[in-house]
């Protein structure tokens, strides 16, 4: 038997039938012919409540990779101070929403900067070949471009999932080269919106982050008395991480905020006026997510049990391990009618696909399950539907269903 | 600098342009805003060709999860001798060809099988349960199934990429309770097609191949004894790998070839009158596709030079690592306009995703690139455009074409 990671605390507690936005997850399947996410925005406006008590003078954005289903963003428009996009095509899904945006993406293409300009999105600038380019093509609009500079910090986060600080790499300006970028900017008169430092994402060891946050801040104070100007606003990254697997922790986001606050009041006279924005995607929205698939075969196979559902790894690649994780380890899984029951079998959880890698669950521990039941996989709100090759094996694409109102 | 996978004979001896097809890669991606797969069906036709050639009386099936692209489809109608497939949607793509079919998967629905029923395809079964769900829709239809057995076999393809034998599994049904199904499957008057057994995938070491397949042909005499009928046809698998990486072999598929004429020519008399197949994917497509995309930027952080690309892990994940390898190496990559040219100076190429999980090439060794270039990523051909996230982080999908006329 191996372990599984913890069931989010709003589901964890139920017993019975799988509630999840009000409605049974057979509900919620029915007149589905086949797997469906389901997102609960009640359960992600808990998140947001309470980022908004740990961080009362920060702004929040939701990096909208993590799930750009529609009605999810046009729920969260009204929760946010602001969208993070990373492509043209996630730009003209918030566009009609109101909201400031910013665009960040180390290949941004012309036609996508010129989308950009034309929104009046801020620009996270990548590179000086991606400022001079903007520059020039706004020249050629007769816009006055929007232009923040995603800085390289020379700091990494500690224990992050995905590290992007801190070492060579492909997204932001060396910091060192920074102040002469915003300078040229300020000359040609773009108007220069300040920072975007993203140092690592899925953090779960909160002096990992204070120390990360402190140091972007004195990073950007540095960098804006270099050029200097005071940067309008600073987006110091996100990073806040969620518990996948066994042995992991919910991040206590009160004691970052602490440490952010005071942090902020000690801040260089450089960002005295400055604004500052954490920028979220994983910790908003994966733990409102469930992915729901049904048993369609139940067999033995070497003294194992295998439960066989009709959704995997095309709807759900990280629950199998397979995007980004170097050992593989087991979501938290369930039998929606039998919440809370004792586990009394060990299993092996595997989706249709005629591949080995389409496990979503390795020899884990749960209540006794029949053809026909459905099983819930949790934490796939985030980089669950629009991160796995949904045309792999020609299946059909999973449902995406926003449940409840807010 | 580390080192990248071998480029495909057909392309390794090119000096200048990479030509494709017959055209060049500049010509390929004139009138596409983005990325292009093209695929070459002359050079799938010298994989036909070379297996014909190396197994004289083994029926070649093509498993089309490794490219279903429908044109590629149509023009290998005309190549294989059936078409192996892993979904109903899978099967509407090669019903319109005319070619046996054949339709395996650990979970197959109740519409899925009724859809594979009606076509007259052959239903590779993986447990009892299916077993009976098939001969009750049959009944219902009143149509004679065509059903055949899939083995999970109790000896593994050592080497492989993908172990899919000799240990618990969700594929097939444990060797020792196959015998009482077949004769089930005969005693219900269903038309028991014979066997499909799969120890593997990717392998590149001959030997193992070869030990494999004696040891496949000798299971099937075993269970054809027990259960007291010929199979009409042994399905042997496939696992023919191709080289992906520095220091990976070209597979001598003659050595092979000859190695399973031999152990035919000695089989046991109940596997007399049988046929045999060999089913491969990745080995006939895999060599024969080109991932192009186009250099957007290029830009130094800390010391070390990134090409950042139009196109990346949204397209073809394999190649960032990403999907079932435990460790990343670097498929082989070009610049196409300069084929042959010496490698100047190492880069690392990546995508224009906003995670460090998109580099399709790590400190590799290329002649120099500028913006605007093409980027050719070989191997392209199998587990590409329908094997990755093409809806993460909203950016388009890249175009497929075939090339060429066969």
């Amino acid at each position: 038997m191996k372990p599984m990671g913890p069931i989010p605390p709003e589901f964890a507690a139920q017993t019975g039938a799988l509630t999840i936005a009000g409605r049974s997850a057979e509900d919620w399947m029915a007149g589905h012919d086949g797997p469906v996410f389901v997102y609960d925005p009640a359960i992600v406006a808990t998140r947001v409540a309470r980022f908004r008590e740990a961080f009362p003078s920060i702004d929040l954005h939701y990096a909208i990779k993590a799930n750009p289903h529609p009605p999810l963003l046009k729920a969260m428009a009204a929760m946010v101070d602001g969208f993070d996009v990373a492509s043209a095509g996630e730009l003209a899904k918030v566009a009609p929403l109101g909201k400031p945006v910013s665009f960040a993406g180390p290949g941004k293409r012309d036609s996508e900067l010129t989308a950009a300009i034309q929104a009046g999105v801020t620009i996270n600038l990548e590179s000086e070949g991606e400022a001079m380019r903007a520059l020039g093509l706004a020249d050629r609009l007769g816009v006055t471009p929007r232009l923040a500079v995603r800085v390289n910090p020379d700091v990494e986060l500690r224990g992050s999932g995905m590290k992007m600080g801190g070492r060579p790499s492909p997204f932001g300006i060396d910091a060192e080269r920074v102040p002469a970028l915003i300078r040229h900017l300020c000359q040609v008169g773009a108007d220069w919106r300040g920072f975007h430092i993203y140092a690592g994402s899925q953090a779960l060891d909160p002096q990992a982050i204070i120390d990360t946050q402190a140091a972007t801040i004195a990073l950007a104070a540095r960098l804006a008395e270099k050029a200097g100007v005071t940067p309008p606003l600073v987006n110091l990254g996100g990073g806040f991480g969620v518990p996948y697997f066994a042995g992991d922790n919910t991040l206590p986001v009160e004691r970052v905020g602490e440490a952010l606050e005071q942090a902020l009041a000690a801040r260089s006279a450089i960002l005295s006026q400055s604004r500052f924005a954490i920028e979220l995607g994983r910790w908003l929205v994966a733990e409102a997510g469930v992915y729901l698939a049904r048993v369609i075969d139940r067999k033995e196979s070497g003294g194992e049990t295998f439960l066989i559902l009709d959704g995997g790894l095309h709807h759900q690649l990280a629950a199998s391990g397979n995007f980004g994780t170097v050992v593989r380890r087991n979501y938290p899984l369930a039998i929606a009618r039998a919440m809370g029951a004792t586990a009394e079998e060990t299993v092996s959880v595997v989706g249709p696909l005629c591949t080995p890698l389409d496990r979503l669950g390795d020899r884990v521990a749960l209540p006794p399950a029949r053809v026909g039941d459905i099983v819930a996989v949790f934490l796939a709100g985030a980089y669950g539907a629009t991160a796995s090759p949904a045309a792999f094996l020609g299946h059909p694409p999973a449902a995406e269903i926003l449940g409840g109102a807010v």
